[in-house]
């Protein structure tokens, strides 16, 4: 039995989410369904570090899974890349051991967030950016995000009703870029784990108070108190990319 | 009567190109539909710049029709912009004279072509740039360009069969960005006007060049001896974007 560890891309708009699921698409049962080709009909299970809602998209999803015998590695990826739908692309694969879990061994994540500020909306981008035509002073958003750096409780900002006990997570980068020329606002966040619907969360409540309906320090108020109510509205999962996952040592 | 001018955007993907055509989706059409629904009913037909392929995509698509009575150009623009289908957005209205039109009123162009080079590809852009993943010298193109700039028969370069006479059309701007991030390349085309498939022939017959599979002096050889034969494929309408359209006077 040989580990290999795969990097993908996937297009969100047709997947009900990464996780397979009853009657509804997922990125892990097309690409399972693939590698059980690979695997000369032998059905496979395949783990992956990030389970990304219905929509969301990936630049560097992580996966993990076994085969009973050593590959040629691109020969596996160029295989994986051209046998799944379009919309997933197979950026990299390699061999590790057998203590590698792409879920559970230490990681870190990056996230994006794309914001379309066009008026009216690029259709381009329709399914790849949340629109959002109110007006918004980028200057209060930079000063609200920092308050999200550092390690805190996010219970405020994650979906009522979780299982997760622990909700403390270290933000270890969240800033904004303004490409002008596109109309877009492109958000990183970076950290050892978000919670479910988290950064949509964060991206909702820093769009409101861009838009001058809730004050700067609400960031604060929302770590300190804990209370979802306090933030606001979910952003739309169309504009979010799981980046990057880089693994310790 | 009143004419007005709108510029429009729209995502090609779904449509059968911009011309009304039994049986098959059209931007026209359904410009025409939301247009009537203004108009109370009464059936409007629209005129456009350019008729743009199956899977094009436009930025810049100007267009005239005829209203009754006087509207007020932004409540008009909104009004259309909203009830339009979500792949089609209206950036600007405005009231033109009576003798502005889209397609015969004196005007230059602007294609954009986008180019994939990743390899893998960039899922989220597979409708929006043509991927090409070949070795590509990106010097041997930038050497080809300039053979396009100018006043050319561009007969080489349409497709065989076309009813257009004139085959004569005048280049003002050929020019290649590379978006080394993204792995896009962008080629830029600026000139009074485009034969059929014209500038997906040229493209095709760049990056024949840029892979060495033709000498960079061919550009000139396909417009002596204007013998479709002698260009290069016709890259695939999903990179190709009708950008802008400028007006004289």
């Amino acid at each position: 039995m040989v580990r290999y560890k795969a990097t993908i891309s996937y297009d969100g708009y047709a997947f009900a989410g990464f996780q397979r699921q009853p009657h509804a698409r997922s990125v892990q049962e097309e690409f399972e369904k693939t590698l059980t080709q690979i695997n000369r009909g032998a059905p496979l299970v395949v783990h992956g570090a990030g389970r990304t809602d219905s929509g969301v998209h990936a630049f560097g999803q992580v996966l993990h899974f076994d085969l009973p015998e050593k590959r040629d590695v691109e020969k596996l990826r160029f295989a994986l890349d051209t046998q799944t739908p379009e919309d997933i692309d197979v950026i990299a694969v390699e061999e590790v051991g057998d203590d590698f879990h792409a879920r559970y061994s230490k990681h870190s994540k990056t996230y994006e967030f794309l914001v379309d500020i066009g008026r009216p909306k690029n259709p381009m981008m329709r399914h790849y950016a949340t629109h959002y035509p109110y007006p918004l002073d980028i200057g209060l958003i930079e000063k609200a995000l920092p308050q999200l750096v550092g390690k805190h409780d996010f219970t405020g900002f994650t979906a009522s009703g979780t299982s997760v006990e622990d909700k403390v997570r270290t933000i270890t980068e969240a800033s904004l870029k303004v490409d002008a020329a596109k109309n877009l606002l492109i958000f990183t966040f970076s950290g050892n784990g978000f919670l479910y619907k988290q950064i949509r969360n964060m991206v909702g409540t820093l769009l409101k108070i861009g838009n001058g309906r809730m004050p700067v320090e609400q960031i604060e108020k929302i770590l300190v108190q804990k209370d979802r109510n306090l933030a606001g509205p979910t952003a739309a999962p169309n504009g979010l990319y799981l980046k990057e996952i880089r693994y310790e040592e």
